[in-house]
């Protein structure tokens, strides 16, 4: 189902000094299927991270924020069960995982960082993760691996990786992602670790992380849901090149952001049902706020994703949805393209544009629908997909 | 397909008396269809209407505002084409209806007041519909023929209608609506139209069909999509019984407000798609925005909504809705009722709770959803409906 996504080629994928991966077949909600990862980290590895703005934030988000401020040694991540609306009960879960983990590395609890993705409301077994421990720290596996424990309702495993010259070396950036639905950017949308070997201060990596979401995590919507327990982390081993100086920071945030509009974008190829990659550009706006208003209007519209679906160039409906974004633009300066045919122009149905066109541009497995407001010079992209059958059928059946 | 929908029965639905219906198959977009109405008010009855906040807003929208100042002496509905996306084109369309329409009743243009409803950004066939006016004048129709011809996407015609007692007298109040998709209230949220024999000062009907509008269409959603044609029109013909005293008004805008609330159900009902029926309801907020702001949040979500097809009282979906619909809500202290299931106490699993009994409950056609904030003493109520796998298929395949 997935658009234009491959697996990830294991030998694309560059191992991170300093960071030890490792999972294991806990039978957390399934059987005969990796469902934890542990990530150990080298000391003095800096870790920074950007989380879910949902209110009801689960107990693992809960404790991996808190837990930030330690100095982390090792991330836990188990699917099958999200232990989100689960009260206090569920943070003590979630810290007997914590602690059984620090028992066995040697180092404190709190040093420790726990993410869970599954379902929600539901208690945590955390004696199957706490049983399935041992067996995670002593096979070692690789990025491909780890990415594939993390998987819910995904269809293929997400990872990407790039090598960058630092000044003091090269460095390596290499990251997994999991997320197919419950997806809608308000801080990162989703599971995603990112690491690099290079030496980076804590507060330089917490900048790197929120403005590395913001351009890519927090740019895609699948349903416009917020999770409960996205997060996005960033890791820095230390134990390769350092990067200190502003122009090594900015080619190792150029490297991270790559890698992380690639998960970012594979989450919406792999999203439930979808059949179509639809990048939504708008430009001409009077601010970066406003464009997304209008970029999320058109994301967002089940109007607009039934018609993708359809390969049906229904510019009705598109254009409604950006006349019911709340911006205050003049419908009458709007014009509308799909890939590169003019579609609409000054707010109506552009004379030459034959319909025919519309159709060849939506039929591709891949397109962009960009709207030009024409009041101003902000620009902003949101990646989307359509809507499908198969989307309604994935979550009408997920938990039955 | 609709939830609890019979036809209206034609004997429910009483005459107006100063309200003149016809309509007529003039062939506009489909053959041996009605898709034309003409209703024509004595002279001196009063109108007031809101309309789509869309800012892609149809001509005959900005049309009928306009001519709504001068005295309206009929309304001109049509279906198969919404006039919408067709700049200074779609303009001169409306008018040119509306002066054929004038020229046959002795009117001036501008107190002829067009809506149209279907397909978007295509040209309005004005010469079809002018061509139909002179036999929607001639055959009179009854209030039911009259809601068969406004349907697009509709299974079910839509109409109710009541009696009241003035202190002057007995007054009917019967109305009219059409609409089945893109269907999300930022003011009245399709084609509704409701008329009484009452007399009312315009300015009393202004304020009576906001206040209506609020309490009934703006309650409803279906995909959060606002149209570009919406609009719910209040006709006073004024050849009944006065409304003027502050009694007689309240009972007359209670009449009123039973036949929208109606109606608006009654679109929610025939959602495209629908299976379910679901009342939203939020208590204990601080305000009534707040409250709506989170039933919305609920009644958009296709995650919910694809639960509520599949009859799964997945509570994680609902509380994460709760979650990121912007309130700052304490997640601790919420409360979740279905029916009268406590499905979640103070923000987690009810531990008294059993799955059988939620989906139970799920499984009616018609259920509520209740989320008690504990912050505050207002509330709202949204009616909304699932999402099936028929809403995509009528979506995707929609003009094609």
């Amino acid at each position: 189902m997935a658009v234009n996504l491959p697996p990830p080629d294991p030998a694309s994928l560059h191992r991170v000094a300093g960071v030890e991966l490792g999972v294991a077949m806990a039978g957390i909600r399934k059987p005969e299927r990796k469902d934890l990862l542990v990530v150990r980290l080298a000391r003095g590895a800096a870790v920074a991270g950007v989380f879910t703005q949902n209110r009801f934030c689960a107990a693992p988000v809960v404790l991996a924020r808190k837990h930030l401020r330690n100095g982390a040694r090792a991330l836990v991540v188990n699917t099958g069960n999200a232990n989100a609306g689960t009260g206090e009960d569920g943070l003590k879960r979630a810290m007997q995982v914590c602690e059984a983990l620090a028992a066995q590395l040697g180092c404190k609890p709190t040093q420790v960082l726990p993410f869970s993705t599954g379902v929600i409301m539901e208690p945590l077994p955390a004696d199957r993760i706490i049983a399935g421990l041992p067996r995670a720290l002593r096979d070692q596996a690789d990025w491909r691996s780890a990415a594939e424990a993390i998987m819910t309702t995904d269809t293929v495993a997400k990872a990407a990786s790039v090598k960058v010259r630092l000044s003091d070396g090269p460095a390596t950036v290499t990251g997994i992602a999991k997320g197919a639905g419950m997806i809608r950017p308000d801080m990162a949308t989703m599971l995603g670790f990112v690491a690099t070997d290079a030496r980076v201060r804590r507060e330089r990596l917490s900048a790197m992380v929120r403005r590395v979401a913001d351009r890519s995590f927090n740019c895609i919507t699948v349903d416009g849901d917020t999770s409960t327990n996205d997060a996005f982390m960033l890791i820095a081993s230390g134990v390769g090149p350092a990067a200190s100086a502003a122009q090594d920071l900015q080619k190792l945030e150029q490297a991270v952001a790559e890698v992380a509009c690639r998960l970012a974008q594979a989450i919406v190829r792999d999203a439930e049902g979808a059949t179509k990659f639809v990048t939504v550009r708008v430009e001409g706006g009077r601010s970066r706020a406003e464009c997304r208003r209008v970029a999320y209007a058109i994301a967002h519209s089940p109007l607009v994703k039934t018609a993708f679906f359809a390969s049906d160039p229904n510019l009705g409906r598109i254009l409604a949805a950006i006349g019911y974004s709340g911006v205050a633009l003049d419908s009458a300066k709007v014009d509308l393209w799909i890939d590169d045919v003019l579609v609409a122009k000054r707010g109506s149905r552009n004379p030459g544009y034959r319909e025919e066109q519309g159709i060849a541009a939506m039929k591709k497995p891949e397109f962009t629908v960009r709207t030009v407001l024409n009041r101003g010079k902000a620009q902003a992209t949101v990646w989307t997909c359509d809507f499908s059958f198969d989307y309604v059928k994935i979550n009408a059946e997920y938990r039955t």
